[in-house]
């Protein structure tokens, strides 16, 4: 592979390392890293790393190096706590010293040398690295090494030789649907640094708002964004600050569909009549541009022309997904454009207007990149396709000679756990069995949080932790998939990332304690205890379960809003039952850890209850407080049945049964996450000779 | 009063209200607000709190309450959760309505009217105030009345007439010693708006810092500051935002003591002969400006001059504090000087300083206010003396003529309880005894934060909620004084004070989390459970228990600074046991949660020790662990012989308070809170007859 060759560059011998499927067996982890790197050797003993650490950049330098540093030594203070001189030092001597052969890219390419070596021994550290990028990983992988050890701060010895495995590692963020302010965005590019993303796709207009200042055609922001975009300074700046942390910046203009918003200034460009107004629901909407106008190419000229100067990575996202036709096949002049033309459908008309449009992000100097939509016929084998279809899809592309990015599977918004979409691989199914040459224009990833359902306050937790699992997905070699390590390093670096400002943890008891008023210090507990087991319904059922139709102003001050998207609480619980089960039930510790949680829940709703009664928003969850208190007696009840040694009669399993299905039925958009462990213990107890915890 | 007198000018009726006496007697407050107002009359019913509320203002205006109303409205929106429009009204009609008489002072005065009246009805809210400093007092008080009800936010039906007992109630912040940059000290403005606070008191100069930029004399903050400074375009900027929420900002150059760092960059306003470095210790060092040098007088004019510009208050405070004079006892010119003019002692060569540097404010247009030591003879009556000895000294001032200000008992650094600073009262002990017109002279106080052992990170933790209790004693009537009360409301107003940015709750979490690194959540929890019983070692015990001399370099990342310095688990357990023993033991409900929480403690340690193993961090408190779990273990015992209901052997009680007493000793600097409650139980079950859990 190209990244041994680049090792070689580098004057060093590749080490004799651990392999991956060996590794994957172990629960325990070898290091607390994510994304695990490609190769690493660990030693014996460790590197302190007391106040009078220091760093220094030799070979190589340039500013952004020189800042990247200082970052760096912040953050080890804050992370240590430790009294650190703040700036590298100038003498090319330090603790850990940094070498960069040579400059990157003056904007940062897709697949530019992100490699280095990390050596940790007793005494100092190296990195060594080709550019900037590759550096600026290393200082990330170091933090992440620090820990408290029994004599003071240490980074363990260990040789590390990493490089990414895909060159696109990105993250989406909807910044249409409801505004994130620039702060937010900083907070979650820093967290994507700490674990080596590198592209950050922004996904800037939709039906419900246009969020770039625009000079040429003014009138799009200010009266398609309630006064809630970006000025090209704060996005000049917003791309400064990515690309200092190795990050580029790719702006998405959806189209010709999901525009309403740029219709409300300039209803010329809709196929439809109008007068249009700024979406306020979710949902598929009818308003496309219309693709037989030719002003509208003008229009778009100049809108891009704009934008490429705004934006200067190589790549321009121009939507393209979802248009459903209606106000196509009900406009007469477009019907009959279609008919003198010779386009046969809709499909074929939207080929027609991405063709053009392709040409006018050529034009302006940059590279199309749109979702699966925009491959029609005939499009140039430049573009790169952003799949939402899947890994069919990419793999069609792929054999066409198109290059493309996978985002099923990760779309974070569906509120799928951590280890679903850490399962899911850009290189599998029909991806699998591609030739060599069709797997390299498999470029890699993009995890996408679509905003219909997250604003400043939460959005944070509903990228964080799970996009570290995403991240460590694109990053490390494929055969890194065991979940149990994943989980174990993802409590770790959750923890890290809030380190960095992100409030994906602090966040929900935050929101709980607006939910709770004025409560006493032991319902806030038990508000806590139900909230720690409950998760928000998945994929798209918040739109079918909703209490009334939700808009861009619906509060999100309900528990569905508070709770993370997936519950510490219910995954440690469900691992605990299949330890006591996978024991024969003859697990005292895990038994007794089982009754604890299960007496816990079982007493809580007493707790909580008063608290709903003061409480609209407490009230809501009431009946899941009921539903949690089911499942602990039903789980107790369970552990005294196998106390017994005898299978527990049916007309009990039955009973028991019928509690847990309601308690999974989900009620105020929430799940009981605990059900199926607790079905599962019911099970055991009702199955002849399953378990004993009688001593065998 | 002359409250009553702006209340008529108001033109209302002053209502039949709640006397405080009797509200005292009750353990529920009426309303969870804090500083309580001095008159309350609630009603029956609320004032619903729903997307469409809304503000207006009639009457004076000026963009002060412009932008104090967008903040109200922020806040609300954020404490709520409710997508409100966050701009006044411009119509006069709102859901609220602040009505204005006229305008403040240009430069905010001591003693200005801050009274207002809050009406609360189901229809709508009204506040009424002669001053923008009213109005805005009014509005956090409709911030902390809207809490969560059964059918939405609301607020409840009241009629407030309020106004603050002192005039003058600040919160010092040392800035000198460990530096607090401007976003702290910024939230900390915002937290004294919302308990009405008024005065921000800045200590800026010290030992070990000169942290005020000195465009006249650069060499001060150049060479005295580690490049931890304000410039002076910062300070105007901090002056404007306090101003807007009407708090005035008092600054504090500490001389002739208190200013070696001063001395780094001009060693010739030295008594002693050099050179001088920044001071890295804590305590009372020898430096101190020489009085006898004219150069000196100049020296100050212009830097009094100047800083008389930048800070636009009535007042300059100019320390006078702990001088010990050995410079000068040592330095022949000076002692030569003394004798030729008559000097007989160091204390009267300050007096002469003083009264000097007094004269140079006094020419700059402002009046000095300075610790005890500036009050000698002749001094002129206008100065204000801040007593860090106590209410006899200020008591003695006031019948000299003199204004004076209580900081006693409200250092903020000697970790005591909120309820041993909210029983001092600045008109207690002699000047209780004061004639009217001498009270008229205490103006008020300022709790004191003195930063050596505080930092960035953790000062909010040191300052909150503790200083809430205080700026109620500062407001409410003299007779609002129950401690329980006062921790109930205590307990929400700190939890409202952290949607203002304060990370008083927060931090602490963040912090053990960086002692625990890579624990496992069981082991973080055990962690959590013995921090929650822990407190610093009080008064200034800390520098004689450290283990090695303390300075500004020493890492503050230990458990003792990341534990508050109020244990409210360790209150809670205390008053459940005196709830306990009260009722002669027979309550079992209380017995049952004094059980869970004994037996928590007592299994608590086999949690953490695998995590002391390996966190050197950790490691220190391994011991204050077991002392935990010996105290589970003593209190559980005490239960199970007060079941039996016979007193417990002599024999069994001196073994329980052996254990108790080393649990008592302060080690790792931490006092562990419960070891007196256990105690109690341990002698209720020695004491013949005192409590028997058989009922009567």
């Amino acid at each position: 592979m190209a990244q041994n060759a680049r090792l070689h560059s580098l004057g060093i011998l590749v080490l004799c390392v651990l392999s991956y499927p060996a590794m994957t067996t172990a629960r325990e982890p070898v290091l607390n890293l994510m994304p695990l790197p490609a190769n690493m050797q660990s030693g014996t003993g460790s590197l302190a790393v007391d106040s009078a650490f220091s760093i220094a950049f030799t070979g190589y330098s340039e500013p952004r190096l020189e800042r990247a540093g200082e970052r760096f030594l912040k953050q080890l203070a804050h992370q240590t706590g430790l009294p650190l001189a703040l700036k590298p030092s100038k003498t090319g001597k330090g603790t850990l010293v940094i070498q960069t052969d040579h400059a990157g890219k003056e904007i940062q390419e897709v697949g530019e040398d992100e490699s280095y070596i990390l050596d940790v021994s007793t005494a100092s550290a190296r990195i060594r690295a080709s550019t900037p990028l590759g550096a600026m990983h290393g200082l990330q992988t170091f933090l992440q090494l620090v820990d408290v050890s029994s004599s003071g701060f240490a980074a363990p010895v260990v040789t590390i030789q990493d490089q990414p495995r895909f060159p696109w590692r990105g993250l989406m963020i909807d910044s249409a649907r409801h505004f994130i302010p620039l702060d937010v965005i900083r907070r979650n590019i820093d967290g994507m640094e700490a674990v080596k993303m590198n592209v950050f796709h922004w996904h800037l207009s939709e039906n419900q708002g246009f969020r770039v200042e625009s000079k040429k055609y003014p009138k799009l922001h200010e009266l398609g964004s309630d006064a809630l975009y970006y000025t090209q300074d704060e996005i000049r700046d917003l791309v400064a600050y990515a690309r200092d942390r190795g990050i580029r910046v790719v702006p998405e203009f959806d189209m010709p569909g999901h525009s309403t918003a740029w219709f409300v200034g300039h209803p010329e460009l809709a196929s439809g009549k109008g007068p249009y107004a700024i979406e306020r629901k979710w949902g598929i909407f009818d308003p496309a541009m219309d693709p037989t106008n030719e002003r509208i190419y003008k229009f778009l000229d100049d809108l891009i022309g704009e934008m490429a100067r705004v934006f200067p990575d190589h790549y321009f996202h121009i939507g393209g997904d979802e248009v459903n036709g209606k106000e196509w096949d009900a406009n007469p002049k477009i019907q009959a454009f279609m008919k003198a033309h010779g386009i046969k459908n809709n499909e074929a008309l939207q080929a027609y207007f991405s063709g053009r449009v392709q040409k006018l992000v050529t034009k302006h100097g940059k590279t199309v990149i749109g979702w699966d939509e925009v491959l029609v016929e005939g499009v140039p084998k430049d573009i790169v396709i952003q799949s939402w279809r899947g890994q069919a899809s990419l793999a069609k592309a792929a054999k066409q000679g198109y290059r493309g990015i996978l985002s099923n599977g990760y779309y974070l918004d569906l509120g799928w756990p951590a280890a679903r979409h850490y399962a899911v691989d850009p290189m599998s199914g029909d991806a699998a069995n591609l030739s060599p040459q069709e797997k390299q224009r498999i470029l890699g990833g993009e995890s996408c949080m679509w905003a219909e359902y997250v604003n400043p306050e939460n959005v944070d937790s509903r990228i964080w932790p799970r996009n570290a699992a995403i991240a460590e997905r694109f990053w490390s070699p494929q055969e890194v998939r065991d979940p149990a390590s994943m989980y174990t390093r993802l409590d770790f670096i959750s923890a890290r990332l809030e380190w960095l400002g992100l409030t994906h943890r602090s966040v929900s008891r935050h929101m709980l304690q607006r939910l709770a008023g004025s409560a006493s210090p032991a319902e806030f507990a038990a508000l806590r205890t139900l909230a720690d087991v409950l998760e928000p319904v998945k994929d798209y059922t918040r739109e079918q379960t909703a209490p009334a139709e939700p808009t861009s102003a619906t509060p999100m001050n309900r528990i569905v809003d508070a709770v993370p998207l997936e519950s510490d609480a219910g995954r440690r619980f469900g691992e605990l039952v299949d330890q006591f089960v996978a024991a024969s039930c003859h697990d005292p510790a895990a038994e007794a850890r089982l009754r604890v949680q299960l007496t816990a829940w079982r007493d809580n709703d007493a707790m909580l209850q008063p608290l709903a009664q003061r409480s609209f928003l407490v009230q809501e969850v009431a009946g899941r407080s009921q539903d949690l208190a089911a499942l602990g007696s039903a789980g107790l009840a369970a552990l005294d049945a196998i106390a017994k040694a005898q299978p527990a009669a049916d007309s009990w399993k039955a009973q028991q049964l019928a509690s847990i299905d309601a308690a999974k039925k989900p009620k105020a958009q929430l799940l009981l996450i605990p059900a199926p462990a607790v079905q599962k213990l019911v099970e055991t107890a009702a199955a002849s000779g399953a378990c004993s915890t009688a001593k065998p």
